[in-house]
């Protein structure tokens, strides 16, 4: 089933019209729209929205707003940290230029905007539910920029960063199907909490794979995040624990093997452990919230949750 | 009248929420939203309000989504052509650097989309207008990317990048109105044609200001649009009309009196002039398509067409 949603959505992303001309504006989103990526976003988006029988049009308007928002984001994002290579493709700024990225970032959100505009019921409250978690993304990616390289981040810190950066989008994925149904706020709630909890597993999650994953399978290369003074919950961990030997670690060691002794640190320190147990524990909260799910078919979303939490790149 | 809708918008400007943190995000915002500037989007949608009878706090929201949408060009497009100064104050990416004004930008269109999603009637055709707007102001500033440096670019392409920069907001600041209103096709047409001939005479006026204004009342460095390569009627017309002279003159002038040089060259072959007079012819079609609104008193609206024509910065 999700194999079959993520087949659509991918069918449906390469239907969006996109004009030939202008050429410096259209090849670079054609090319972003075309660089792949697992679409968890729009099946999760279609797995709620199945649980609650809406309507599959409304849910690929719906999942199509809600993964080029995340391809928009992640445009710009990759201008503002320098990454240069996405889904094993060169980001767009490295293809063409940073001015070309950021007219390629505009483009993408706005013609999901158009998409979204589409849907004809609910719209005032669909857009500005869509476009709250849009400026919550923005405010993520504000205090990431803000919290490099600054060693006072806490823990506390690092989790409201990545609700905002991370957690809002799959909460928005997820309720978006019952805000357009004019669900009740309790209900939303749920939805939305079970895919920020989600969000949290992921981002987690996401940051070991950084550290222990296969630079070939992921797409990219690994450990930059922590090059360019990123937190992670690993690094957090670390410095809160280990506070002299982990700056020892980072200032002594050459920049070649810094990342095999990064990694090596925090496979000594138990840290890969402790990480993946935090991990755990929210993609088991957010399974808790689908629970409180009386009278709804949850079975696609549990495993959509196994599959998120099972996945190596 | 004019005055009192300016001053009025931009006393709503200041009161829009804007949080204190992440200051990384809102800081800029602030700031960009108190740079100034004319206020001459908001200002066309309130008088082709007006003239329609519409309910004036409509007018405010559909203005300031409008603004916010010019503003958020503005910053992204300072950016893509290294623009330093905008009305007198530095702009973003130089009072802080390009990652916090590309997040700036996305955080000031995101607002506008907030804002737009206030309004309950009609909601979603004035969201599609108004994203096929901005989708159209991203092909026109594609195209100003596209067609820095070339020479083969024609007066016809040129204005197709004008009408789309420049042409679209204004000719959508004077049709939301109707848009929000209902009105019919031919009805939205007249007004979006108004602005839009409005903008061709709006934006030569404004290649004039490079050349001929004062550039600390301008609030900016002249000339430094033709020194980027940038198209103006001026360029065209002198680079059509007399090749090999305009050409020596580029090649043989060094950069300390290019501007003088370039000046003198536009007065001496009448190209000034010229450009008044078709600057001045759009402005008069603009105003005949008011002359075909029958029963609807437009006196403001012809007053903000003479504004604009009469403005020396």
């Amino acid at each position: 089933m999700i194999d079959n949603i993520r087949s659509d959505v991918n069918k449906y992303l390469e239907r969006i019209p996109i004009p030939d001309s202008p050429k410096y504006l259209y090849d670079p989103i054609r090319y972003s729209l075309r660089s792949g990526g697992k679409r968890f976003r729009p099946v999760l988006t279609h797995l709620s929205g199945r649980a609650n029988n809406i309507d599959s049009d409304v849910l690929m308007t719906l999942s199509l707003a809600v993964e080029l928002l995340h391809n928009f984001t992640l445009v710009h994002d990759d201008i503002m940290d320098n990454d240069t290579i996405r889904h094993g493709k060169k980001t767009i700024h490295e293809e063409w230029d940073s001015s070309t990225a950021i007219l390629a970032g505009d483009g993408i959100y706005t013609i999901a905007q158009i998409i979204l505009s589409k849907i004809s019921n609910n719209t005032s409250i669909v857009s500005k539910y869509f476009n709250q978690t849009t400026l919550e993304i923005c405010e993520g990616q504000a205090l990431d920029k803000e919290f490099e390289n600054d060693k006072t981040i806490t823990e506390k810190m690092y989790f409201d960063m990545i609700d905002k950066k991370t957690g809002s989008l799959l909460g928005a994925s997820s309720a978006l199907p019952i805000v357009y149904n004019n669900g009740d706020n309790e209900l939303i709630n749920i939805y939305e909490q079970f895919g920020r909890h989600l969000g949290r597993g992921f981002q987690i999650h996401d940051d070991l794979l950084e550290i222990t994953a296969d630079s070939k399978v992921m797409g990219k290369s690994l450990g930059s995040d922590i090059f360019q003074g990123k937190q992670t919950i690993m690094v957090i961990l670390a410095r809160e624990n280990y506070p002299d030997e982990w700056a020892e670690l980072l200032n002594n060691s050459d920049s070649n093997e810094l990342f095999g002794a990064i990694s090596s640190f925090f496979e000594e320190k138990n840290i890969i452990q402790e990480t993946r147990s935090i991990s755990e524990s929210y993609f088991s909260s957010s399974l808790n919230y689908l629970r409180q799910l009386n009278k709804i078919n949850t079975d696609e979303l549990v495993q959509l949750v196994h599959l998120i939490k099972e996945r190596t790149y």
